[in-house]
């Protein structure tokens, strides 16, 4: 297929309450509206059917796991075709009795799911009991083929590794898609704050630039328990350059038009991926050089 | 030897005229107002003793040129060692007939020279022709110990690779130090400069991020035929956060505090370095997977 010389995006930004149906409501309607708005590619926040559950360690939250494919896969395949609109969202997936993952989803525009990436980096800290919950993804950092392009998903954690976004942009990564759920804690004060959001927003943005191609985040809104999530979902160009950023504390749908053209132009003068150097590299994979 | 709590540190931006003595003054005079300052180490920018020559290419200007140690080395180190300070600058290195590096080296507050790094990554681009004038460095991305800490010196270039800078962290490296030379092409227009300088920001911010190590850049400024460097040197700490920045068209000299205590504090909440799949990166050494 053909594709034309934009991309138009849609985000779906949005807070979660203690129903899982109400939650898939909410996320329906936004991408009701992102296609409405022109949206050819929908991305979805991390875990968006779900409170962000893993501030504490349950043994019983694992009943909200399913398969993939499953339910939720099935209601955002419906509305892909419905709407022919390709969608990336987030499950937490049952691959089997005690082997559970925090997985993303890519659905076509025809319904059809592309392809699944499995968290790779999971954290753990106060707030985050990751570890818990998500066994790491065994299946690398595989782009995800879809008719909006070679879609390269990765999953909060992983937006703090150069290397997850470099390893998608080797293989042919058109475009950084991170589906998100993270905020502050209630004991930060505001410099704290401010420091951890511009961050955030840096080093994603930074992913764009080091690999030249267009970046899109989608975090969660919301006070939850101990945790207040500090949305602020946004897309950027492969310069970085920040073309369109949703509130810190609302629900939002967003839709940005992505220049597919500008990748290419932008490494042909900055041409980083010609002058890597892979002969002095292998050390990436030690844990530390002591 | 006990460290301080707290390192200060000195940058000196300047603009860089034809004659290689009137510009070694310029960075002599600047390490002294640093050191007066209170600069424990003082930062030069790229190539500082010279207008930037590979805006052509032309082989008389492997004449310019020098040993290290050598001419600039010692000037470096007998005022490192008179004012006690350490010092990070820069050399047009020739190796041997025919092998010449763009290479940083550091001069310990004794006076002696404590390493060197020769820049590994090197662009060619137009008003850049570094592939004409240097060779790739040989020794990798090892930091160098100083009274000052264990400085990953990377130069320019380098900048834009986040393997470059997670190899100097996972060496150990307390603090990224960037010599650099960049500016903006007359053919530039405003949008596109106000990308290029964002970019180069973010990127090196994210090295910190990444990596919870503080970064420091020193970039020249003024015209130079085709190029207007852009200045802005700036320190960020662990987060990212902007401590301290420069101009974009004056000549500078900025002394800036840095915590010693934060990066050990920044890793503990934000503990990217233990959650690396280190399994899984391989494919970092790959040029491409098509």
């Amino acid at each position: 297929m053909k594709q034309s010389e934009t991309l138009t995006v849609g985000v779906v930004q949005h807070g979660c309450g203690e129903r899982m149906d109400q939650n898939l409501e909410r996320v329906l309607a936004g991408i009701d509206e992102a296609a409405a708005r022109g949206a050819q590619l929908v991305l979805l926040q991390e875990l968006h059917n779900h409170r962000y559950f893993c501030q504490t360690e349950d043994p019983k939250l694992f009943d909200h796991a399913e398969p993939v494919p499953g339910p939720t896969t099935q209601a955002l395949g419906d509305i892909a075709r419905h709407r022919s609109v390709c969608i990336v969202g987030s499950v937490f997936e049952r691959r089997t009795a005690g082997i559970y993952h925090n997985t993303a989803v890519a659905l076509d525009r025809d319904g059809t799911l592309s392809g699944i990436y499995r968290k790779m980096h999971i954290p753990d800290d106060p707030g985050y009991h990751e570890k818990f919950y998500f066994t790491p993804g065994d299946q690398g950092f595989r782009p995800i083929d879809t008719s909006a392009g070679r879609l390269g998903v990765l999953v909060c954690w992983d937006q703090w590794y150069p290397e997850a976004a470099r390893l998608m942009a080797l293989a042919g990564a058109e475009l950084l898609l991170f589906p998100s759920a993270i905020g502050w804690d209630s004991g930060d004060d505001a410099a704290e704050r401010q420091r951890q959001i511009e961050s955030w927003t840096t080093i994603q943005r930074s992913h764009a630039i080091a690999n030249g191609i267009p970046a899109v985040c989608c975090n969660r809104v919301g006070r939850e328990d101990g945790t207040l999530f500090w949305g602020s979902s946004f897309a950027c160009g492969p310069q970085g350059e920040i073309l369109w950023s949703g509130a810190t504390d609302a629900d939002t749908v967003g839709v940005v038009a992505i220049d597919r053209r500008r990748p290419e132009q932008v490494r042909r003068i900055w041409p980083f991926l010609r002058d890597r150097r892979i002969d002095s590299y292998a050390d990436i994979c030690a844990r530390f050089k002591d």
